[in-house]
């Protein structure tokens, strides 16, 4: 029973770490349904025993504590199975973002000294040509998407599914340091490398249980709880699915992997498995409202947090109409991810909708343990007047200690004992955060800060704009201006100027929604806006374009 | 901003201290109630403000890092002020139970070192006369629990009220290691002194997130969230009231302290201030279900959580029957406490009553994090079958490290790195924990063991049974024999015999709810059945008497 010899009275030092989190779902709810696609379907048991063969699979192939694992995969029960055995071994997972390009790829594996990858086979062309460039990979595993391996030039070692069934099932998972390196991720700034951030075992105990509290007690709207059913619309290699595959699987949630998000698929998933609980980018849930498809059906029990880019109030409108709950979650890669949910307070509940509207659009309230300020650029904290506008800053159990390998990047990120977020924001009365903009994207016209992330959000509301995306642009006068670049919705093309667009903005500024300086002056029509791997607006591509 | 000099990129270690679930609740609900009785009523912005005037107070008094400061008071806000400002202060908050015999609080405060008491004016009766013994203690701060000072012989320095107005409101908590001590409480066994256990900064902000989620997410019936309100019936002494008051903080819950347990002032306050939510042992619950006064009022949505001593099934049922939803808590001064709570899972909220009253008069599952075993006399784990019965082990992120100054009795505790129990049970397929006896009141017939709980939960379904206990005594034949203790309901005193009594339980055992060598022999009448001071039925007083 015992993994040491204790001697009488000698108390057991508890660990937290990632396989205490297994205590109880296979207590409450071993035979709760883990499924991926209409592909397979197991139990938290059976959850538990691939644990064990996937960690004694990976033991057989050399993996052993303090070695890293890369996971390629769309979200799927065996990056579930990842999260857990790999970190449970003492091994790091390294969650890779196979939208980079190869040679960022590549950075990232060699920067994170990754020894094994496992990989789906959609992916497999990625690593064609790279496998000279990987210095420390010594094994390859295949995930055959569709069962049957597709050709390939690359050299792999064993098939996922074969050597989970030819390992042991039992693995003596052991106690270790709370403080060991469990996952590691590589977030993409604008500029230079990517950069690694990693999180410790006692980092995501804390960080499932204070999230499960924010979603399952503070919650006014939309609390996720045991009974519900799962499913992340957010790439599980994006800081773990913001956590929740961890909380899911704490609580014995019900869990549903998408696999590649096709949008019938993830309605049918929605639909046939009774998905509760998700989250997802704002470009996700506008695809969802605005699919004819999708309106047939009965959304009204679906809840879903939004995060990695502000929530218009338009699109949580729309979502909120078709019955589906939305609110604000917030977080970076560097913060585990989740800081903050703009769940509404209790007296709040009583609002009529479109004032409960802008509360859930805002980036929220700080969840159990974190602590934020904005401050000047001396680091004084600045008032909570809703106005004073700052650099947002944290304190919380789960962030990122360290750019790994990367002590000047560190230098910039943890200053005077905060984390500096890069993002401006404000605080209000009732203390809620809504980050204005990205220090960096800030449009400084004539001394005066303009935030693109209120102009898009002004733009959102009116009803021509598909998408919109405010930036800088130099101007001889001013130092900035402010310019928009907008997608029209197609039933409006060629219906809609630049001028009626900036009457729209005159007309919000004279009713104070918008400093009349920060009316743009110039709007520019296109096909599509620039994004980055992960869905974000691009800007420097944008600014490098309209400069 | 910061309290130390951070070098550029040098992270914030985070540690999980307690003045660190005061971040949220003064965000989310700084405007919240709390209450005590029909006196007081301040906001969570008072309680903060309240928390620093009294370490102001304190520290002026010469109260700083690692000293004890013992507390004598009835459920009440300055009960929890010091649960909060005295470990926030890096000093020791010992809880003291007042209802021991003065000798055993001099022990325990000499044992502690107590060097400052803050009393509730109705127990200086218990102060006088004890001065002389008091080794260490320097300063008394006296609560008028009328408001006016009563004639007293103790020697008082300050009046705790009067001490927070003339102190400072702000006061710089510092950040410490998480594994400082923070409370101290003493457990009476039924033989030697009190024993301390202590619970260090971290194990009660762990025991506060956990114990969370088990009441708001896991829990299918009664759970406990942000809009519920809280109000103990269980001692704040009593190893922190389970914890709940932190819990209730940190979540904002409007709180309700009710000083004396008076049974008109219970209910006026769960019916005036809408408590959903307390816990308390079965005899308070008894004495609600069982008074005419309560059952004017409508408590259907009241929900408690009972501890202490065996929920017995006929209670259960009388509190479903008024609207009280009830379900068992479990734990032991030795677990902060709590270990498990009697949920019933998903699948079994479609049985009917009868079939779930079972559960919820189970000890329970685990909450997250805990685990618990049920181990032979060599520490083997044995089989999950609900027959095989065990002593029951734990660990747990939050279990006492030792008896303070008592490494013979912490050698009992700790053992092979599993707190020892002392309780005996079994788990069943599904996980429930159910625990049959204490060790040392297992009743061992003819070398097989008979459940004193199970007679007595058993007795407690007969209709003229208002309580009972069984003990075994003494028998030349099968070295002991199970005998009842009971009290009968008035209206059937008299009209009940022991034949009757006997009958009725060899009715049971032909049902096959009991063996045959468990029926008692003996049954015997009277008026009151010897309690322990925290209400545990006191069997070793009853065998000395019986023998």
């Amino acid at each position: 029973m015992a993994e040491k010899v204790y001697q009488p009275g000698e108390h057991y030092e508890y660990p937290l770490i990632i396989k205490k989190l297994l205590n109880t779902p296979l207590v409450y709810s071993p035979d709760q349904e883990i499924v991926y696609r209409d592909q397979s379907r197991y139990t938290y048991r059976d959850l538990n025993e691939r644990i064990g063969r996937l960690a004694s699979g990976l033991a057989e192939m050399g993996i052993g504590a303090g070695d890293t694992v890369a996971v390629f995969d769309y979200d799927s029960n065996r990056f579930l199975e990842a999260f857990f055995a790999i970190p449970m071994m003492g091994a790091v997972l390294q969650m890779v973002n196979w939208r980079l390009s190869a040679e960022q790829i590549a950075y990232t594996l060699n920067h994170a000294e990754a020894k094994l990858i496992i990989i789906n086979s959609d992916f497999l062309p990625i690593l064609e040509g790279l496998e000279d460039k990987l210095e420390k990979v010594r094994a390859v595993v295949v995930i055959p998407e569709t069962g049957e391996m597709p050709e390939t030039g690359v050299k792999f070692d064993r098939v996922y599914d074969e050597l989970l069934a030819t390992s042991e099932p039992g693995y003596d998972f052991p106690d270790m340091d709370e403080n060991t390196k469990a996952t590691t991720f590589y977030t993409t700034g604008t500029t230079g490398d990517p950069k690694g951030v990693h999180f410790t075992h006692r980092q995501l105990v804390l960080h499932t249980l204070s999230t499960a509290i924010a979603v399952g007690s503070y919650d006014t709207i939309g609390r996720c709880r045991a009974e519900d059913v799962y499913m992340p619309i957010t790439p599980m290699f994006h800081v773990h699915a913001w956590g929740f595959p961890y909380i899911a699987t704490m609580l014995g949630m019900k869990q549903v992997y998408p696999g590649k998000y096709e949008p019938e698929m993830l309605v049918k998933l929605v639909v046939t498995e009774k998905v509760t609980v998700s989250h997802c980018v704002p470009t996700i849930l506008q695809m969802i409202t605005g699919s004819p498809v999708v309106k047939q059906f009965d959304l009204s029990s679906w809840k879903v947090i939004i995060g990695g880019a502000k929530l218009s109030k338009g699109l949580a409108k729309a979502a909120m109409e078709m019955g589906i709950t939305v609110y604000t979650g917030y977080g970076m890669s560097e913060t585990c991810p989740i800081i903050s949910l703009a769940t509404p307070k209790k007296h709040m509940m009583a609002w009529e909708e479109d004032r409960l509207l802008d509360v859930v659009i805002k980036t929220g309230l700080p969840i159990p343990l974190v602590e934020f300020e904005i401050v000047d650029p001396d680091d004084r904290p600045m008032p909570h007047d809703g106005m004073s506008t700052g650099e947002v800053v944290f304190r919380a159990p789960w962030l990122t200690r360290s750019y790994f390998k990367a002590p000047d990047k560190s230098a910039e990120l943890w200053q005077n004992g905060w984390l500096h977020s890069g993002d401006v924001g404000h605080i209000d009365a009732e203390g809620y955060l809504q980050i204005t903009d990205r220090i960096k994207d800030v449009i400084k016209s004539g001394g005066e800060w303009v935030s693109s992330l209120d102009l898009e959000n002004l733009m959102s509301q009116h009803e021509a704009i598909l998408e919109s995306a405010a930036i800088g642009v130099p101007d001889e006068k001013w130092g900035e201006r402010p310019m928009m670049i907008v997608m029209i919705r197609p039933e409006y093309q060629g219906k809609v100027s630049a001028d009626d667009l900036k009457a729209y903005m005159k007309a919000a500024a004279a009713e104070g929604k918008l400093p009349k300086y920060g009316v743009p002056d110039r709007y520019e029509f296109v096909d599509e806006i620039a994004k980055t791997s992960v869905g974000k607006l691009d800007k420097k591509v944008m600014r490098n374009m309209y400069h």
